[in-house]
């Protein structure tokens, strides 16, 4: 190394400290962190009243384990053996709200204690303890309540939580917000009046990618979905022109379903095997941006390769300055969004 | 399905009637094809010659198996149980050069008996079926000798072997165009003399990837390479102004050697755990290219997060119209890519 500034740099602002293993990557990547609930110079300690486990997560969990006893047992163990949540499956997380135990003195994140505050880096590089077995916690929702501690780096992204909506729905919208600022960003940049598909529009994610892409200004916006039921709430909150029913995972049938190909096709199904339908629903020139964290990337790059389809794939960043902001703002502009958040 | 015509298209183009299990999935979703070699209306029959198996695929098979004969041994069962040669582990295929033994009526790719081609779609959607029990490939290397058959769709894409290049040379270039072709793109549209890092500068895609941001206007071009040895190939060939060691899956050691982050970087590294690295060498704003097979979506996506970088990450697509003659002629325009591929 001949940069000690950088590393020094990468030391403090991105919890290298807190690796325990393997020696030298980065928190993300560590099999194990160090939890331990002090505050280091440019850290925050945060008091834990919820965990909201990434849905593709959540999902294999369920489908591994079963019963809801079963769940909560493997989120103790995967928290207790590794000092974070991180699925060793999926390799996906979630985020975490709770109220600031702890500034440290160099802390750039603008928190003091006693803020309540959501997380917007994954929990797969947050260092976590459980303190209470989670109890109170059934094992049914991907929404844990949870006592514990967590700890932020220099660099990680924290929302204080507004005060003129409800915790659990602020927290919703934060959990996926990285999704519409990315779509309205892409929107705006493919030109005039785009036509727009999200696939799962009835999602969390999908709704608030809709309403993103709208006012972006894009022309035609398709929003597919599973179910007659979302289909008809989809309907209802008037957030697309045309609403259609397909199988994400069945490329044939998103293809039928969408018809004429758009020019920007936005994935937010949490399941497997949505990407070569994602690409057959793009025309040539297009862009797919990938939001779901069971999106393969072998099957997105082979896909559009064997399909012989020249379309830009973007991977889904959930980081984009004043993505937290902007999704609330959207859930206060838009009421059909917030009614099927409140449905949910 | 209310679309017929789409149903219709996607049969006889995309290769739904060679799929055996699951029904309705795509080629390369499946996981059995019909391999016989006769060639449908609008079908291709290659007699093959080689096999060029992608290097993550090859890596893990040689990481599993161990010898070349249990390699070996390995493809055999791959080929026989699926019709196709897709690694279960990777998800990844390769890609293959034959000559046209049959070519069907309808036909759209206009070969014809007797060419020497090479396919560039993948391995993992191409039926395919071994006569000869690979008894002349030793398993000690990814190119594969192969007597066989397999079967080209109307959506496929071949390219006929150049009279100019020996054959070895020319389809390991096919098999990597779609690298600097993607590259040129990219750094074209990014403005006044991007800088431009490349991971893995030293390889075949990743030479490739170097003299394509060269001729597309870069800046500053960095190469970072493993070894010492690399370093010196790639120095000799002229292929970067800065060439930098590091181990390109540690993050930090990867930021300290590029040093002041660039506005392109452009993943050519062949092993998992490469996705933040290249995030930390890219500038807020900037742009990441993967394109190995490797690359591991979360990785990506909750890296950045994780991070806090603003940068658009982009999967690779193998398919950009005119990649194999833009690599080709890559490839003869610049002696110093040349020679690093000869002397593969």
């Amino acid at each position: 190394m001949t940069s000690s500034t950088l590393d020094q740099r990468l030391q403090t602002a991105y919890g290298l400290h807190r690796v325990v293993s393997p020696a030298g990557v980065l928190p993300q990547q560590a099999d194990v962190l160090d939890a331990t609930p002090a505050a280091g110079p440019d850290e925050v300690v945060v008091d834990v009243e919820r965990l909201n486990l990434d849905a593709a997560s959540y999902r294999q969990l369920r489908e591994q384990h079963g019963s809801g006893d079963a769940v909560r047992a493997a989120v103790l163990e995967i928290v207790e053996r590794r000092g974070k949540m991180q699925n060793p499956v999926t390799g996906s997380g979630g985020m975490l709200f709770g109220t600031v135990r702890e500034v440290g003195p160099d802390s750039p994140l603008g928190l003091a204690v006693g803020d309540r505050i959501a997380t917007l880096v994954s929990l797969t590089l947050t260092p976590l303890r459980i303190a209470d077995g989670l109890s109170t916690w059934d094992g049914d929702s991907e929404q844990v309540p949870c006592a514990g501690t967590a700890v932020l780096f220099g660099r990680s992204i924290a929302a204080k939580l507004p005060d003129d909506l409800p915790d659990e729905l602020a927290l919703a919208v934060l959990d996926v917000c990285g999704a519409p600022a990315l779509t309205d960003r892409v929107v705006r940049g493919v030109g005039e009046s785009p036509s727009v598909c999200v696939l799962g529009g009835g999602g969390k994610s999908g709704s608030l990618s809709l309403v993103a892409a709208r006012r972006a200004g894009a022309g035609r916006l398709v929003a597919l979905v599973p179910t007659e039921t979302e289909a008809a709430a989809v309907r209802e909150a008037g957030l697309a022109d045309e609403v259609v029913l397909a199988d994400a995972r069945d490329p044939v049938a998103v293809a039928a379903a969408v018809g004429e190909q758009v020019d920007v096709t936005v994935v937010c199904v949490d399941v497997p095997g949505c990407e070569h339908g994602a690409i057959l629903a793009t025309c040539d020139g297009g862009t797919v941006i990938f939001f779901s964290m069971a999106t393969s990337f072998p099957a997105a790059a082979l896909g559009a390769e064997g399909l012989a389809a020249d379309v830009t794939m973007l991977v889904g960043n959930g980081y984009v300055p004043g993505h937290a902001a902007f999704a609330l703002d959207l859930l206060r502009a838009e009421p059909g969004v917030r009614s099927l958040f409140e449905a949910r």
